[in-house]
């Protein structure tokens, strides 16, 4: 059985090109006890995943050269040496950019009946990227009525959910994205502003203007400028929730960490990394929460739906220039 | 009636020097209502006062140019126009380095009686620098027994300090220090380990070395490359107490922040920023506790007195070159 796969060739520098992942046919070995063959329906395409191309020390070991792009897929079983799971199911976990993942039983989840319809959604609100959103926010950034909440990268799924969560909880909600069309659309969820930050000539007077109070909560995905940007207007005892860092994720060399790190000791603030496995066993609750606020109308969110595997690095891609619309999904037929 | 005074003349570049912090005899004007005239005994001579003379957004204004250098100080009350003072009283506050002081009585603290022998340890194990240590530790580190405490500068009070208040409860303790007179010294404080990064090649492979099972509260009075260092090395869910950044203090560029932040996102570790203000109104308990502890043998530490006013730039700048042997204070005759 043939399953073309995208193979790391060599570590990127910068974007990742067709010279460094490249599609392949490999082949697919039998079946272990615990083990469980899937189709794959839809691949996450997630900044982080462009951190396991490199060799740097993560929260993951990098991907080795030679292996399939790690990634988090949505599958079919279509075989199962596991007595938990049935041909026919639908689950997710933590696999690979390729036609069938072969998956130890251990590291797969269901995917709840409620999503027949919609499967990929355990991938995007009801899965990790909603689940980042929610518990970062809550757990990490601890809102209180009233904080102010700037957040990176705000037309992305996870900086979009923030900013309307944080708008829930009493908060003020002001988000930083990458175009006049984005920003528009945070308005549209009842962001409070939205800073175009690729028009202006200093974000820092841009972030005054709009948190004219100061930074209670920062919730950054990007790092780099913005946050040092950020970090000159953060209030006493602020909370920066450090999410991600998709400015660092194609430099070439080291970047160094912000210039105004010494603003979180003058704020006695706080900065403080999430990881979404941390919050696995909480799941079911944070779901729970998002459906009724979805069927409320009180959430809205996008999903940006790429055809076939042969265009999954475009699709990658297009994170890193911004061209994407929502949650990037690729779905393989 | 004169008063010799340290004037900031410019903002210095590098080391303070004594084209930057001018003598200068200065009148003193009368008292106003609610005022306190103070002679001062003791200059409190801290890391900090070097950022306050740049320019750099803090938690206080940077010192005007011309003014007195701000420092904290331990005077006698020579007269008073507020009805909590009375001459002869010992206090301290937020004063500056000139024999007399005349302060606002909001703003300072009477030497508890059982200080009256040694009233300049209300600068040091009993003052501010003491009750960093103190609270800083404790409620930002959240120590458990069994956990690795690596501190930075630990040859200076507030580190040396940390090691011992984390030795009593039940932490390993590892110090950086800058000699080998301070790491025996730490040594004989109960310290676990001690390295000394002016001769260590790999400082990365010595606090390994010394941390096998990681790093789960890194207490960092320096910054920059020491800082990155034990980022690479801290534990899931690990602290930084963020206290000071003395390696950045004298930069004439700003410095960039640690190149291994993103180890923060990685293991979910939090990097917080202390200051004792935040703290004061529970002096009472931690000063009581730190008695407790030098009364019973097992907290230990050194006082570095410098004689005269006329030496209060050099006492300060020892601070830079790690020469001085525990909390430096200028005593004034």
């Amino acid at each position: 059985m043939i399953n073309k796969s995208l193979i790391l060739q060599r570590r990127p520098r910068g974007l990742a090109t067709g010279l460094d992942v490249v599609l392949e046919n490999r082949e697919l070995l039998p079946l272990d006890d615990g083990s469980v063959l899937l189709k794959n329906r839809f691949f996450s395409i997630d900044p982080a995943i462009r951190d396991w191309m490199s060799e740097r020390k993560s929260y993951l070991p990098p991907i080795s050269i030679g292996s399939v792009v790690r990634s988090t897929t949505l599958g079919e079983v279509i075989e199962s040496r596991h007595p938990t799971f049935m041909p026919g199911q639908m689950v997710w976990g933590l696999n690979g950019w390729e036609e069938y993942s072969t998956a130890s039983a251990e590291g797969l989840m269901p995917v709840p009946e409620t999503l027949s319809d919609q499967p990929q959604q355990s991938l995007g609100i009801y899965g990790a990227v909603g689940m980042t959103a929610y518990f970062a926010f809550l757990e990490v950034g601890l809102p209180q009525p009233g904080d102010t909440v700037l957040v990176s990268a705000a037309g992305g799924m996870v900086g979009s959910l923030v900013g309307q969560i944080a708008k829930i909880n009493g908060c003020r909600a002001v988000g930083i994205a990458g175009s006049e069309e984005k920003c528009r659309w945070l308005l549209d969820l009842g962001f409070d502003a939205a800073i175009n930050y690729k028009i202006c000539d200093d974000l820092g007077a841009e972030i005054y203007k709009s948190c004219p109070d100061g930074v209670d909560i920062y919730f950054d995905n990007v790092g780099g400028d913005i946050l040092d940007a950020a970090l000159l207007h953060i209030n006493n005892r602020a909370r920066i929730v450090f999410c991600g860092a998709i400015s660092t994720y194609n430099a070439s060399e080291p970047t160094p960490g912000p210039f105004n790190l010494w603003q979180i000791l003058a704020k006695s603030a706080r900065l403080e990394g999430f990881l979404v496995r941390d919050y696995f066993h909480r799941f079911p609750e944070g779901i729970q929460q998002m459906m009724d606020w979805v069927s409320a109308g009180k959430i809205h969110y996008n999903e940006h739906i790429v055809e076939g595997i042969e265009n999954t690095l475009d699709a990658f891609n297009m994170l890193f220039d911004g061209k994407n619309n929502g949650k990037v999904l690729v779905r393989l037929v």
